[in-house]
């Protein structure tokens, strides 16, 4: 009988009713087979927990399908080869790899990218200069397009996407205003990423606190969160201010109430009297982009120009709870589960 | 003494609250002095009427500055030179100019453009190869990009923006679906204009009469209306679906009620799964866009592949009514007042 490996993954349970609980998730243990020809086994060491994974677990597709229930929850991960019955893959090589939420994974290639360890940190890849980053550098190549002198509002700034934005928006000569929850993110957004402004949106008075930051309004809104800071950044848009929507974590629950007096005629008659251009983008959307983020961010990234912060939880198991966490703004920097050790 | 001309003109006489009424215009007589040098006297032959205009009599302004209370409605026009000191312009020559809703002005030839009625009927400068058919053509090119195979929704598709959306729509091999109110209009569309679908808003059911002429959604949408036609239209927009806004004339009442079931946190929602653009426009933002219009519409228009229709009332006076009438959609294609004959 083949030898097996005993593994964890954690599947979904129920599709959640608004916010994610407990009980939508299980962890399940499981034994994989040994890799067979042109397979290979690989071990995870960092997955990637991303805010987009709260669309994969409703019931109707988002724009991309929904995990089954009972289905691995998916996710990108750093992984290390165990065994190999594939060519060009050794123990002990790191990959990138949609292996999911889950402590091993058989593989034959299909997706893997090699990950070399000496260019630069390997979590990076799931971060700054991974999907998040790309995510971050796309949409304001493509839709942005921050120019000097102009104002650039990101929420989320302390988080991997916004605190990239916004300090690409500064080497383009813009200003950059983050908002971020609460006085430690609030310090590191201004102190450490170096932002022009800061504002906590858990304090009170975030639209009156955002136009005083905003003096001559705001020319692209890099919108990662929705609600209620969107409906105060309206209102400051400039004329032929550009929105890139990657994401509307605070509207992914469900709930269909306005966090604001903004409604629907009102944002379209402001959409035409100011020209607005609001244009939603995955990253895979932009892959034109991909050379010039491959080319420009690591240098930027090892030599120190461009800062980042990462919040790294120990163990699978603590996944759900790290994820629940992070939908609510609990994490600090860009979330990753170290599911195991590299040998 | 010098000679002095009796003119009319209808001035803003209050601001609407929501639909304007008559008394928001007012009639009035005044003497034009005769034309000093450098200048010229003219006398309007057609005003073009137009839904923008409603947005300039508002007390805040919106893309443009409101028309002071007293002050002409703008508006532009037509008109003959009637006596001339300025060079290059002699009696009897046609122009396009910004007189606004007044049967005379003085004019230094600052925003005049010759009009040569050889080319075409010297009306269709204020329709087809005007502003609004430049609205159409420049919102398609720069925005819409319809792509054969594609669908292309656009309302008031009887109007001198709608009728020339769709038809050009058609000439790059997408699939013209409009919406008219009432059937004579929707016949004119089909029939006459040659859409692939027309749906009457007018009729109940038109949301799924509009889903149903649309089995595979639609990829450009042409918004020239807001309201209860936008929320129809929206759940049927496919992925990368483009949406020119350059009009929302059912909002410009100033109602802020939703026409529908649509939020903003499931619009923006919609944005980023759909990767929707959503981009407003007014026609002098696109002049890159202006040499291509002039080199290639007026051909098909003479040549009779591009259709238009024209709505056209006598009198200076009957401009207000005329006026009203067509933003409840009174009107049957592009409306113009007669306000003198040509001589």
């Amino acid at each position: 009988m083949p030898k097996q490996t005993a593994a964890h993954r954690i599947v979904l349970a129920a599709h959640p009713a608004g916010e994610p609980v407990d009980t939508d998730f299980r962890l399940e243990t499981y034994e994989l087979a040994e890799p067979g020809p042109g397979q290979m086994l690989l071990r995870t060491i960092y997955l990637s927990l991303d805010p987009y994974m709260r669309g994969r677990m409703n019931a109707t597709r988002s724009y991309a399908p929904s995990v089954p229930l009972g289905g691995t929850m998916v996710g990108e991960v750093i992984a290390q080869v165990v065994q190999s019955r594939l060519e060009g893959f050794r123990p002990g090589d790191y990959v990138l790899a949609h292996c999911g939420w889950t402590t091993h994974a058989l593989s034959d290639g299909n997706g893997v990218h090699r990950v070399d360890p000496a260019l630069a940190p390997i979590e990076t890849r799931l971060g700054v200069l991974g999907m998040p980053g790309f995510t971050a550098f796309a949409g304001l190549r493509e839709i942005g397009q921050p120019r000097s002198g102009e104002t650039v509002v990101v929420a989320a700034a302390s988080g991997p996407v916004g605190s990239l934005v916004g300090q690409l928006a500064q080497r383009a000569g813009a200003r950059a205003v983050g908002i971020a929850g609460g006085a430690e993110k609030c310090a590191y957004v201004r102190d450490e990423l170096g932002f022009d402004a800061v504002i906590d949106h858990r304090a009170p008075g975030m639209a009156r606190a955002l136009a005083e930051a905003c003096p001559e309004g705001v020319d692209v809104y890099f919108e990662n969160v929705g609600g209620a800071v969107w409906q105060a950044v309206f209102p400051l848009l400039n004329t032929f201010a550009r929105v890139p929507v990657c994401g509307v974590i605070a509207d992914y629950n469900g709930t269909t109430a306005n966090a604001g007096d903004l409604t629907v005629p009102a944002l379209m008659r402001a959409v035409l009297s100011k020209r607005l251009t609001l244009r939603g983008f995955i990253n895979y959307d932009l892959e034109q982009h991909r050379t010039a983020f491959l080319q420009e961010l690591p240098p930027i990234v090892r030599d120190g120009s461009i800062r980042y912060a990462q919040d790294i939880v120990d163990g699978l198991e603590n996944a759900p709870r790290a994820f629940m966490s992070m939908l609510k703004g609990g994490n600090f920097g860009k979330l990753l589960i170290r599911v195991s050790q590299p040998q």
